[in-house]
């Protein structure tokens, strides 16, 4: 398949309803609990993908489109979920994403992408040279 | 977590929102491709979703009940879908899963099972012995 952006837009307006239809008046047993040791529940990898959506994939782009000289990430904070859920609920957490998410595509859209723009490049902490059609596939 | 029955039906009567979710309306450049070689599409997935939905968990879950002598499991075909989606649309299987799951959750809940019947067992021709309660959590 080739990459392209309305295609991309497909999937991650998706994700919002997908997490309400899975998650959603669910009991807590089944969204607070992790598989133990290290593991994640619902609730953690919710945090996650919320942390993404406000330092992530946008910031990333905007790296990437930008003029700078030196084009390299922030390292992205894999457990500021921890922190940053602290007091929240599930569904405030499923809100807070659908209304991130929305907004995010609405800065996507805005940016007019080329097919020029998604090849150009900037420095991952970790997995080095990545393009902007990379980083929006992933 | 203990397993319960009503724990369990929470997630089992979720599946066709989450997929209805992610795919209704999807291009079919998304859900008819594959990842290459012998991987699965989504519409593919679906289809052994519906399969499993008519010969899998529901008929074996009788045999547990049964009374029969030898409680062994149908083998299950792993491939039936390639034939039996033949000529579907997705939205059609969409809307077959969620009508059979429907009427097997109705299925789960007539038989009003007990703690002891979780423990029942049967013959699986992969795995050897498993018991209800098995069979109902995966």
């Amino acid at each position: 398949m080739n990459f392209t952006i309305e295609k991309s837009i497909e999937i991650l307006e998706r994700t919002p309803a997908v997490l309400e239809a899975m998650l959603k008046n669910v009991s807590a047993e089944w969204t607070e609990k992790s598989e133990g040791g290290e593991t994640w529940s619902a609730f953690d990898v919710l945090g996650h993908l919320v942390h993404g959506e406000k330092t992530d994939w946008i910031p990333r782009m905007e790296i990437i489109l930008s003029l700078a000289p030196d084009k390299t990430f922030e390292p992205f904070d894999r457990f500021a979920q921890f922190e940053e859920s602290k007091g929240k609920t599930l569904p405030q957490l499923l809100d807070e994403f659908k209304k991130l998410r929305k907004k995010n595509i609405g800065v996507l859209h805005s940016k007019k992408i080329t097919s020029k723009n998604l090849e150009e490049k900037a420095f991952h902490p970790a997995f080095g040279e990545v393009t902007l059609a990379q980083l929006l596939a992933t």
